[in-house]
């Protein structure tokens, strides 16, 4: 079978490999679908992010879909020809937050595409059971790639306890942002304020149904004025370090900030004083938990919708195209599919 | 101004009364919309509900919008002519309850309509600004009287914790069966079985966006498999007793019991062996606290629409009619209206 | 090695067994105490609880600590001559109720001594290293054997959500009566009311920090009155139906019942609309998840103190007389260790 | 009446004041007993804290009990001689906060001797009934007055979510850190790292069961080593900008930090790439809601003692002496009580 490596930065190459192995229980699966995510044209781009450095050559991609081709031999659950996603951290299910059903901080998990774990642009892959989601006709293989982008977004709105009537304001509007977006929206926010510096972006936004868009980089703020210290809750998906400080400028007393996006420095001042006289919660939200069974039928109820984010597709050979695409053009493409 | 009281069961008499006085903390509002509610032909039909005895003569209904004709000397927050919705129980705001934001449970709250406090069946009222909402332009009386409906279902949906992708069940078709579903619809609720014995009741809740309706009068049930044992959440709003048993009949293991209805029986038998093997939930939802901030903002949002409840309007004077109106047509007939 | 099997209602039988295999992910343990549950009593007196039936001989036994004799090849947290105790279910791991921290409820779960899964009452037993807790010098074997007694008093106010300051009432002083009377301690109830038919088990509560034991076997209940619709918190440790009945009389407005005992009957009445008028939860405790090691932290820093429930200790061969012993004494034994 | 006015900074003036005129829904206290708080240090020593700021004399004293002497037509739940405690901040009752039961972010709260707002060095004083709390005979006045410091600490436990077995990290031996201590252990916290740069305050947290006491002022901080990264919950009591960093030492994967104290800086640096991946959360803790009858319980049951804070007590007349004795003596006084 065929994979793409990343051999050095900048530099995709295509080699032939056996087919996997496969454990007792995993499934063997023909990979159709594969979403490019930030974190892989980062990789591409300088090797590494933060203390996650790519040392030797590693297959990246973690958004996945395609179909079962073999099971292993515990398995139950699947058969030939299903259809499935790929949830694609395997944590350790021995520790403390894998039992408590937090299993997204396990410090064990093996998550595809993350050095020095292999990742899905590829044509087959081998993957547990346990974490392995069977989809229904009605969702494309691409779609159902999406669940893992989407399951970011239905994290942070439950890291951030949206409440139906909410006010919420998202800050970024790039495929974390807007999957955050339909995510408060299905748990009922009665209005989102998203912001951005690229205009492509928040009329996806709009479309998605935010009650404000507004592009923080133009002059004229006025439109903010509604949401200033008025938000139950701010979610910032923005990788940048200004961003983290606006949401004090949005958030009302008693609300919660959740922090997704992670922003290129390793310091960004609060006022601990505000914090407490408006008794703030301000919270980080990392990957997701135990979202694949909801997306999966959110998606399925068409309650969420995520075709809009895909903006072109790419057969497997051409990832590195791909990639020099998503890299070059932030303003006019969310996310980009490798099929097969 | 004149006011309709009950004089005896089965007697509505039309009364003149002077105008209220107004309290320092309250305004007086043009009462606009009453809706018309299941207690309010239940006191009219048997002078009764339970414990609560119409004694006297007493003014009913409690599903109140107006407009706001004066205000009084404390009153900081509405201007004559301001476009309002009433909540109509008023609790002590010095009990533990009261205190803790589970007003609901104030055991001095005097509720409008219930025994021996009057409601708002009457041209003019007087009423606290702290349980005064303003509403906007858009919301019409209609609408903004069935906040305190609506009010019920959000509440039930959030004692059912609902999550975005739960399957659900409601049992009842009624207006608070329907608001319910539209609650539990706006939490995330992906899939949602509607039960009934009545099929226009049903055909709305279709119309609200019910994945399954089923009347359970009929012998063909097999529509009930895919949601046997498979419910994350039940609600139960029919006011019988075989509805409360049959709840653990949907209810999935882990899972969440939620009555509302009140049935006409003291008693009712549950499996003890089976709220522990599979660990269930069984939490009575006892009218709202907190709601009207988050239903106005919904409604305002669109993201809920309660106008389809609304089966007929009467005037003030013809509150008698509207009433065996309401007693005679259950099949026909859902929410009517009183209009001024 | 030696077991001890049921080999029928009211017989154990010795035999002799080769040493268990031991899998890559487990580790093996010389057993050195087990504590007899109430429902080993009830397998050996009557061969079935409920669904569950003794069909072919079974060693019971499911509260162990040992000590690690060998390790699997991929145990990494645990050496040889560890203390330690086992947790005795061991869930699938791939179902939705473990992957969400809810492993209690997974229809998989293989509980020991429970039919068909073999129990401890023997000498080895081989055990997954992820079910496996260490334990301090200073907690003896007795007392980590205990460890799952009170891990279903953990769980039984865990799910009470029982805070500081709490007034708790807990029906029925047997071991989990006792040991929940300490685990609601341990949360902060301010006052706690246990109610039971048997002096000796009221004067071990006394003991335990009850602040009001009452035998509703005598006449004079009035000690009960402080306590009559005042609790904010009321656990069901009892076996009996009636228990369940009472939990109503002492929960106050807004309150939690927790049912934990498993009364002889099917069906237990209880007043919709009670539940709904004063808002009350009454949710299943299932034996607990996620507890062991809160339970070894609480014991090893003397917070909670077990060492009072254990009445007398058998060694493993007189297995019956000890089950004997309980069976016949419940007035003056509580928990009976087997120790090797 | 006699009352102390701060008159200016460093001036306190004794002034005769006619009785507190009585309204309806309000008790009329005999004062017996007020603590000193930072607070009042602060503002007699500065004349401001943060916005808040002297501009005319005022009475300080916030930490009240008294016994009643008169009681407001409308008053039901008090007689004259209860012993009372009073609860200083009066909120509004109005707005969306007190109405949902965090009355503490109420914006009209109206608080005891912060400015412009009168407090209790006094010997009289009138207080709503919603906010006076009966207090048992064997509960002392000084204790009763500390029930306020204590809400602090409860709140503070409560936005901590400390859970049954937590190792908790506490900064700050101060009184609200020794207060903070206590509600941990009610909680169940089985390990509680206390660390301040006062020896003194460091034996009391020893006292009150800390299981690690250390002074970060001392060279060798090696018993910190356990507590590195492994505390479920950090609570930040000190009044120090370096605390709030420290406090990321401390703090577990997926654990929270809870800011009380108030650090004289606007900007403390946080790293939210370390909040996103370790999922942490960071809220702040403002005073405290619907504690006080929790907190007489609790001191009622002998769960909680606090009398090991009081330091020394002063008359009504001294309170100029008191207040210096506190400002210089940081070493050697907790708690300082004004008697009448």
């Amino acid at each position: 079978m065929k994979a793409m490596y990343l051999e050095k930065p900048g530099l995709i190459v295509e080699k032939e490999l056996p087919m996997p192995s496969l454990a007792p229980n995993e499934v063997l699966v023909k990979v159709k679908a594969v979403g490019i995510c930030g974190s892989d044209v980062e990789y591409y781009t300088n090797g590494r992010i933060g203390n996650f450095v790519v040392k030797a050559p590693i297959i990246l991609g973690h958004e996945v879909a395609g179909e079962i081709v073999d099971t292993g031999q515990n398995v139950t659950s699947f058969q030939i020809g299903d259809r499935v996603a790929l949830e694609p951290g395997i944590p350790c299910q021995k520790c403390e937050f894998c039992k408590s059903g937090r299993y997204n901080l396990c410090p064990h998990i093996r998550f595809m595409g993350t050095p020095p774990i292999d990742g899905a642009f590829r044509e087959y892959i081998a993957h547990p059971e346990a974490f392995t989601y069977k989809i229904p006709e009605y969702i494309s293989f691409e779609e159902a790639a999406l669940l893992e982008p989407l399951s970011v977004g239905i994290h942070a709105a439950r890291r951030a306890n949206v409440q139906p009537g909410d006010i919420v304001a998202i800050l970024g509007a790039g495929p974390i942002g807007l999957v955050t977006l339909q995510a408060v929206r299905v748990r009922g926010a009665a209005e989102v304020l998203v912001t951005d510096l690229v205009d492509f972006r928040l009329s996806i936004a709009k479309d998605f149904g935010a009650t404000e868009v507004v592009n923080v980089g133009n002059v004229n703020k006025s439109c903010l004025a509604n949401y200033l210290k008025a938000c139950d809750v701010v979610i910032q998906t923005a990788t940048s370090a200004e961003a983290c400080t606006q949401a004090f400028d949005f958030v009302k007393r008693g609300g919660r900030i959740v922090q997704v996006g992670h922003p290129p420095v390793s310091q960004v001042p609060i006022d601990p004083n505000l914090l407490i006289a408006e008794e703030l919660d301000l919270v980080g939200s990392f990957r997701y938990t135990n979202t694949y069974p909801a997306a999966v039928k959110l998606l399925g109820a068409k309650r969420i919708d995520v075709k809009p984010l895909i903006s072109q597709t790419f057969p497997l050979q051409e990832l590195q195209v791909a990639l020099e695409h998503v890299r070059k053009h932030p303003d006019r493409c969310l996310k980009v599919m490798i099929i097969s």
